[in-house]
């Protein structure tokens, strides 16, 4: 794969949009008010046919294409978004949004609920795909846009991509779901189960009431960090990646020390000061979100695939202005 | 696969064999003295030449056929050892020790080191699969036997058998490794590291002194357990088990019950009362084993297997008095 070269982060608009209509969730409970916050690149057309929504992964948000303010890294998709790349803003209006509960600013866990006036914390609704879906539709009715050029994501993200086609497929010209699925595995189950239970062994965890008591479940985090960063590799990935080879050592030492690299990687995807200076909730939250991806009946899940299909099979003319992206190919190779 | 018919636990012997010549190990270091705790079954012929050594995995210990006196659990293997079952202790004397560092009687972390007179814990040497059957050889000179019938065991216990076939191939008539490798794959690799870091994490850990805190640190011990769980079952097999289905309840609760069957079945595998009344040390130096399964070297880890080949390779006569198991081929289905 050829890195694109190196070029200015696109200008960027930031912003925290308030909606004070309740939104309904599946779980029953409904969230009024509530806020997105928001990321957005280039200019809508006259026509407002030239949106694409970035819809982000598990530890991503909506810095997609420019230095995060807390970690100091680049845009998790910089690869893609900006000017002469893939996804270029002087053609596209692109929109990418913390997702619901994301706590990067949209309403979450650390939010204060005004039945309380203290933060929600554990007892901020469960979130699910499609809940974030709806709150980003209502978004996309905000910029007064009627279909969406393309929304696209992976992981997670990807998720949204599929729940945007099955439950909105007239607001979606093009669905680009990327290394996805429409459903959690028993083993993505399993190992989301391991990460609740890290975060909640935490004593520092508190009930979920850390946030009032000044605290972080830190070490938790880092465990479930840890155990999640196992799954973003298939095992032949992860073996070609590291195999056995050893971290900065010809033999391995008999401790505790990190010795294989694969080890040292995933320390370092733990690390303190990484947890430390990321907003603790999030990841508290996505805890959350990983409990109903998509409802057990195995009809309800096959929903969005169907959906996919259709979109595919009745291909709107593109909107006046727009083509589809030049590179998309690319897009599958991620 | 048809269930052996219940039958009475074989009559077992029970003993702390100890030995004072210092053992030396993979690290450089040695232990002096040391003791392994076995069980065996049925008599050892004249010839000396109907000795079968049962090599357990990580979470096993020597009550391979009988209740076990802390859990109140079966024998891992009651389906196999026993009157009238594939290894019958009519026919064969049956060996099974706890292995070096398992701290079910076997010296261990729980052991007192005689060097300080405080239990070793933290202290304790790592131990490498090697090491635990350079141990299991002393056990076997002590019974006076020259040549194994057989060496047998799964996962963990597999790959001792195929150290004993590597390095005492003239001491093994059958080496049967079941279910295992010669090695750790990056994944195992980051598998052990989480539960390590999950236990470390835990403040009961006490930085690996907690036996003289009067601590465990059965949190850590909690999540670790279940994230081994995962790699118990291969994702096909998980999904088969589990797939999506619900706990005793027809809809998702949308909170952090344990909604899902496979989450269930994680919860139950790492249950405090189990963790509460096994022996903690055993888990603790588990982690430890890991870490240096075989040497990072592919031409060293290659060795056990060209052994497994000449051994088959030279066949010797079988012992007197001995016959291959009438139902081997079953072994290889477990």
């Amino acid at each position: 794969m050829t890195t694109a070269p190196l070029s200015p982060a696109p200008a960027a608009t930031r912003q925290v949009i308030k909606f004070d209509a309740p939104l309904p969730l599946d779980s029953g409970q409904s969230l009024a008010p509530f806020s997105l916050a928001v990321t957005t690149y280039g200019t809508l057309n006259a026509e407002r046919s030239n949106a694409i929504l970035i819809c982000h992964a598990l530890t991503g948000d909506q810095y997609v294409a420019e230095k995060h303010p807390i970690t100091g890294r680049e845009g998790w998709w910089n690869l893609l978004i900006g000017p002469g790349k893939v996804i270029d803003p002087a053609k596209y209006f692109i929109i990418c949004s913390n997702v619901l509960g994301g706590c990067m600013g949209s309403t979450g866990p650390l939010e204060i609920d005004p039945a309380t006036g203290k933060p929600y914390a554990i007892h901020f609704p469960v979130i699910t795909i499609n809940d974030m879906v709806r709150a980003q539709a209502r978004l996309i009715d905000h910029f007064g846009i009627d279909t969406l050029f393309a929304v696209v994501g992976g992981s997670m993200g990807g998720m949204q991509v599929l729940s945007w086609a099955a439950h909105y497929p007239e607001r979606v010209f093009a669905a680009l779901p990327i290394a996805t699925s429409y459903r959690h595995s028993a083993q993505n189950i399993a190992f989301h189960e391991v990460g609740r239970q890290a975060i909640m062994a935490d004593p520092d965890w508190r009930n979920g009431d850390y946030p009032d008591a000044g605290c972080v479940p830190a070490r938790g985090l880092s465990v479930a960090r840890m155990a999640a960063h196992i799954t973003y590799l298939s095992e032949p990935a992860l073996h070609r990646k590291f195999g056995r080879s050893l971290q900065d050592r010809s033999a391995v030492t008999f401790g505790f020390d990190a010795d294989f690299q694969v080890e040292s990687y995933l320390r370092y995807q733990a690390r303190p000061s990484w947890i430390g200076s990321t907003p603790i909730p999030t990841s508290i939250s996505r805890a959350r979100w990983i409990i109903s991806i998509s409802p057990p009946s195995s009809a309800r899940c096959q929903k969005p695939l169907r959906a996919v299909r259709r979109a595919s099979a009745c291909s709107p003319s593109p909107p006046t202005g727009c083509s589809p992206p030049r590179k998309a190919g690319r897009w599958c190779m991620l």
